[in-house]
């Protein structure tokens, strides 16, 4: 038996294939075995000159026990795929379209300690980066050159991350994506016709039939979402409505910083430290109001299966790990 | 200095990153060793029993002059993403919808000769492939519970191939993906505006501005998109405007077949026989009639980047790879 299922917010259909049912047996990784290269990291204390000046330092002293100068630290991405530099202006070429790449790309270093990953910290250290993240978010939101925010991680090489140095990144953006218009339009048709919020009657019903839940506490739940797109999909949403990540009150962060590193420490022993990418799906930042059709949320995906021909022809997914499957692997997970 | 380009179907757009511009030096792959191992590939002549039975065959006698008793089959997938048999009905779970998976999973053998890829076939062998493309197309359409044909092909196991016997792959589903709709959806929005294909605008730029053309012939074009969202992304469109794949007539599927074997030719020359996929894009096929907006077309992506977790919150892409240079590179190598 096969299975289509729609996604409730972009609109698009997953196929879920019950036949060839695959359990975390089938996707273990190798470990990711981190190289002792303190002496080459750009990412760790001592070498702060190889990476540009921190725009954001958290000093928190003797915060693992080590005496590092630093906890963690914001820096300019030394690669950036957009600078700060500029106006942006559209420009026609023909029947084309360009704007100058203008926009920021940062690196958030989550740690001094090359051979931790936020699995490794503590919840303390796990809450310095969401206060990392927000006071970027915050800052950012001055620039009205910049319409959206995207904070991201990728972690092992098989999800796209260059260095091994735990570290997450930022890029803010001139245009608001296509992807999250697409995620607000859903979501406010759903609003227009329900005048409910669809994500708070997503958590609603995934905590009343908990077949999908991962982990709850008092102020946020975990979740394999109904149509995954991908094996052991799992979001980190507050029960509270909230449209704009920036606006996590410092109780909240706390909440967060528990789940985000609990879920993140269920996956590494279900699937042995698998590569994967979050992301923190926000409001857009210039629209400074709460909105009462959008809710923020962290995105988790790691990386087991590869997307090819008929994903990228159809914006279809297939998943052979059922998600009820996948919450229920994880929450029994002893850890 | 970074670009965002504007894809005129999709409306999504693209960062080009000029800073680290990446050449085919830097996408070396290693050459796809095919492992001689005819004694257990079910897609070899003599292991038809392995497979389920052929839909469609060509027998055309004798045509690598080594005796073949066929020299394409399609067989349903021995694994299917989807099944023939079934009513899709829609079916609501709390605020959740779903669709029982009826469809049709189908493969394409494309020659009987393990060792050969499309670019080693003659172009009488690649028409035959195109030829049973357009057969299946025509007979699917027959089933009205179906809505859209996709034929894609994964080469090698980075893009996806599980087996490595040349091979493509046809999915028919029951719901128009949401990728299709949106690309109707542009190109209808710029019909509206314009009263013109918008493909057909494409064409004429390119041709007359000849810097990301790889390959011009009297029905066809292969260039590098103005918003390719990867290195040496390159398609392949007919000159005349043509909505749906399957009405492609007999000269043109020559034409198609020449051009495609070139543009994989030069591919491999230029990227060391690197993963691809390719995926045609056509109208729904229950749309009979020619639709004056849209305009069939192979899109050819070989897999040289890694989507992470910008490119899967924003929609976005970054493509180290101007086209302009691709294309140069695709046209200018010697074959």
């Amino acid at each position: 038996m096969q299975q289509f299922r729609r996604d409730p917010i972009l609109g698009r259909w997953i196929i879920v294939q019950y036949d060839r049912e695959q359990g975390p047996q089938n996707y273990q990784s190798q470990a990711i075995q981190k190289q002792n290269n303190q002496k080459v990291c750009p990412f760790c204390v001592g070498h702060e000159d190889k990476t540009p000046d921190e725009i954001y330092i958290d000093r928190t002293p003797q915060v693992n026990s080590e005496g590092e100068a630093w906890s963690l630290r914001v820096i300019e991405n030394k690669f950036p795929a957009l600078r700060t530099e500029g106006i942006p202006s559209r420009q026609g070429l023909g029947i084309y379209d360009q704007i100058n790449g203008v926009g920021a790309h940062e690196v958030i270093i989550e740690t001094a300690n090359h051979d931790k990953d936020i699995s490794d910290l503590t919840i303390e250290e796990v809450k310095r980066i969401i206060l990392a993240y927000k006071h970027r978010c915050i800052e950012l939101k001055q620039d009205k050159r910049l319409e959206y925010v995207l904070i991201f991680k990728n972690h092992g090489k098989g999800a796209g991350a260059s260095l091994e140095h735990a570290h997450s990144q930022l890029i803010a953006l001139p245009i608001v994506p296509k992807k999250v218009k697409e995620a607000m339009l859903g979501a406010q048709k759903y609003y227009e016709y329900k005048e409910r919020c669809v994500f708070c009657d997503i958590i609603q019903q995934e905590i009343e039939s908990k077949e999908r839940i991962v982990l709850e506490n008092d102020l946020f739940i975990a979740f394999a979402p109904f149509a995954s797109s991908s094996p052991f999909e799992t979001w980190i949403i507050p029960k509270k409505h909230s449209s704009h990540f920036h606006d996590i009150s410092e109780q909240s962060i706390g909440s967060a910083a528990d789940m985000l590193r609990e879920v993140l420490i269920r996956l590494k022993k279900v699937l042995t430290d698998p590569p994967f990418n979050f992301i923190i799906n926000t409001a857009p930042i210039q629209h400074d109001e709460e909105l009462n059709f959008y809710h923020w949320h962290i995105e988790i995906v790691p990386k087991l299966t590869r997307a090819a021909g008929f994903e990228w022809g159809t914006g279809f997914y297939i998943n052979p790990s059922p998600p009820e499957k996948t919450a229920k692997w994880l929450r029994d997970v002893r850890i």
